[in-house]
């Protein structure tokens, strides 16, 4: 599989990932079907339109893929709908988030980085695209964000896959084995903080 | 009259409607003169400026056109100095929050099909542009933004205001009539759905 | 000293200025380092990053130089570790804050109208520029923002050393005079609103 393909389909499972828990999470708060599409979109989308505007990188992603607000609004749809798909427990959404946050921050990073970014403002802006969808989803939803309660690891989890994408890049000559190697880091180091109870520092 | 006249004054009239309507909401949170004159703007200049930045489209339009930003200060000083006028009801802010809507949904449309933006992501920034200063003003006097509530269909009237546009600009070689009746979709939606009580679920 | 290293210069006092103050706010809400870390970045960056995105001025300012977020990580470091630090009260943030307001406001309205902004715009975009950092610091602590607050004037000196700044530069060939001028008259209106309880109308 070449990269650009790799990174479509890695940016349509993360945008799949960030639209289920957006939809989750707006269950909670008694959304009615629009509310709910415009939390997954604003999940989903958030991330990377704020790293297109930043880096001025022109058309912003959803903008010339219309495939990909088309198929959260049939999600929206199918889970508005279908009583079953609404009765998964909310705490669920902890694994599509964190899939969602390791390709978005990888994914962040390494279009910085392919278009001349420091690397440290590169890492940061991957950071920014993993967590803003998130980010912008809790203050919506009227609440102190998930990424800033002293809750478990969350954006160190982002910061670990930036580094480790940006570190692998001097050992391969190709960006595919980074990618998904920053996004294991990612992933893995998030769902360990949760189901081990990480955090920075104790209570 | 031409198009660029006509949007010039929709433009106007939304900008002063989604003004007014900010200040109303301001009233209520018993803000000082520039408080309200902050919610004002970015009431009146939220969507456009979001739709602007996302489509690349330069200069941001109250950036070229200052006249916008100086009669907001008027209409501020006035409402802040006249007690007849900070005596209106709250709820009159539904009238001017439905034309802005309407307004600027479909100006935010139209712009991005002319841009060359597919058809369902230009409904999309459409809506955005229709519903984010009022979202803003919501989120900074920090509740749960007004769209969101399950009260009355909102976001729904603006897409459905949308794609009216869009279907409408198959039978005219003009934009005109289609801006008019996308507009007058929306507006008509959203005060029967408050005066009737409509919703997309029920309780 | 030539313009460009003074107005680095005060770019820098006015991060490390607002980092602080975002550090002593997120203090108070009981956050691990990468939050204190991510709150610092957003006010230090936040009003800088719009007025760039929004001017369409690329690259966006700490893009470009990543000395200024790797500051930061330091100075969170030892904020985060050093107990005497995290022991300043957060009363203390309103000098740091002041600084950074008077900063930023006086260098947005100078790069907007360098850019040809016409006046009324350019001090606005000033203001945001100054304002949006502490804004989204606020909002994202889930309070209502200060600057909204009916306590003391705060965007109103924004305002008086944005247009303080333009005045001056009838008088002055360069700008650095009336870059000078017009912080300080934020920076004193601020803290003399402060000190003797100055706002714009009584309770």
């Amino acid at each position: 599989m070449a990269l650009p393909e790799l990174i479509y389909a890695l940016e349509f499972v993360g945008i799949l990932a960030f639209a289920i828990s957006g939809m989750l999470e707006a269950q909670n708060r008694d959304m009615d079907p629009v509310g709910v599409f415009a939390i997954a979109c604003i999940t989903a989308f958030g991330g990377g339109t704020l790293r297109d505007v930043i880096l001025d990188h022109q058309p912003v992603y959803w903008i010339s893929h219309q495939e990909f607000p088309i198929i959260i609004l049939l999600l929206t749809l199918g889970f508005s709908y279908i009583p079953k798909l609404r009765a998964i427990p909310a705490r669920f959404m902890v694994l599509p988030d964190a899939i969602g946050l390791g390709i978005f921050t990888v994914l962040g990073t390494q279009l910085a980085l392919k278009m001349g970014v420091p690397v440290f403002s590169a890492c940061l802006l991957g950071v920014i695209t993993g967590t803003f969808g998130g980010l912008a989803r809790d203050i919506i939803c009227n609440e102190v964000p998930f990424i800033f309660r002293k809750e478990h690891l969350y954006a160190s989890c982002a910061l670990a896959g930036a580094l480790t994408f940006w570190m692998l890049t001097f050992w391969f000559t190709t960006d595919a084995v980074p990618i998904l190697g920053g996004m294991s880091v990612t992933v893995l180091m998030r769902l360990l903080s949760v189901y081990f109870d990480l955090r920075l520092q104790r209570h």
